[in-house]
């Protein structure tokens, strides 16, 4: 890894389902909130809870917060205001439990992390709820292992253009590792970043996006975050 | 405020109740919760809904999206799960109206802040809700004027020592300006820096705290935001 064709001064991690176990938490809660639902005697819950959360976002952003008012917005419209009280309570338990969730790190996050922080400086660049996100990172034990973290509203290119001025990295120099092609691989790309793809399990369909196309040299898919050095090693070569 | 004896290489600005109104949007929601309550049959409202508001902010920390849950989560606790969903679907809509109100910029913030761009790097430190802060930034017309941005989730001696770190300035020559003596005075002057304090008109009770003592060459108290180059100005001199 520190041979003399490397030419990256910093390498970004998205976090959630990339680092750790994250969209489980929503799908789980999702899951509860049809069982709630049906219960109440409603037939159809996803498409208009789908609607709601993609509809909210530009309101409330990403994170447990939003998602758990647009759960209760979706429950009394879908149940035409006759959902309870005490029902909606079961959702703010909901919330806190997610909150307060333990962090579940991916298989070989540890080890991965720890051995690029010798290499490079290292830096978490997650979208999201700033509380949340700072709460994960502490809770992760992978603190340690960043030098910088940047929570942002949305992963754009002008975001990572914006952060990479800040911090005088030149875009041909750094790698962003995620799980999602929208929001970590495509933007770093068009901007002539490097990026390593690493598909989650589970995908939230916003987030969904095509690879980019004939940039070989800079863009590389892999299984799991344990073929991540071998991946950075290779796209380094590419670039030197 | 040219002169030789000027020491400041960064001010920051908080930004609710110090450049734009921001509590009252609060407090306006609490009123309409409190007729919403009364309507169905609460007599004491303000103790729990407190109480449930300050016991939240370790799950939700700041902003319109932990607030409105914890009103949410007001209405079931008064009300013994009686309240409907549609009540609640009220304060989802006082949700996504705070989240989109106006920005009234305070009294001179305007001219105040470009004077002030003209001369030193300005940076905006606000604590609170991510995309609420950027939101309301850019709504503002002020972002041009700042040229580093810190959205934080506590504002804290650590906080700011992270920040001043990252940034390379020494507190010595950093200027904090804000509403709250608790988050924006107290912590900056405790590290060496110089602090100047705006108190707002609308305080939230979570925010007050007794005025540093003893600190007279490094903290000045002024009535409104015109007043801020003559005290950058007096306590420059102060420290040079």
């Amino acid at each position: 890894m520190h041979e003399a064709g490397l030419k990256l001064d910093l390498i970004a991690f998205d976090a959630d389902d990339t680092l750790w176990h994250s969209e489980g938490l929503y799908r789980g809660a999702e899951a509860k909130f049809k069982q709630l639902l049906t219960a109440n005697g409603v037939t159809s819950v996803d498409p208009i809870m789908h609607d709601i959360e993609i509809r909210n976002l530009r309101y409330y952003g990403y994170g447990i917060k939003g998602f758990i008012l647009s759960l209760i917005e979706s429950a009394i419209e879908l149940t035409g205001g006759a959902i309870t009280g005490s029902d909606i309570g079961k959702m703010l338990d909901w919330a806190k439990e997610m909150q307060t969730a333990p962090v579940e790190l991916f298989d070989q996050a540890r080890e991965t992390v720890a051995s690029l922080a010798a290499a490079y400086p290292l830096m978490l660049i997650t979208k999201g709820d700033l509380l949340d996100q700072e709460a994960k990172l502490a809770r992760s034990g992978l603190a340690q292992h960043f030098r910088y973290v940047e929570i942002i509203s949305e992963k754009t290119e002008e975001s990572y253009t914006s952060i990479l001025a800040r911090y005088h990295i030149r875009p041909q120099r750094f790698l962003m590792v995620g799980n999602s092609l929208k929001s970590d691989i495509l933007p770093v790309v068009a901007l002539g970043g490097c990026a390593v793809h690493i598909p989650a399990h589970l995908l939230w369909e916003h987030e969904s996006a095509d690879p980019p196309e004939g940039e070989h040299r800079r863009y590389l898919e892999i299984d799991h975050l344990g073929l991540l050095p071998g991946a950075i090693e290779h796209l380094s070569r590419q670039q030197g």
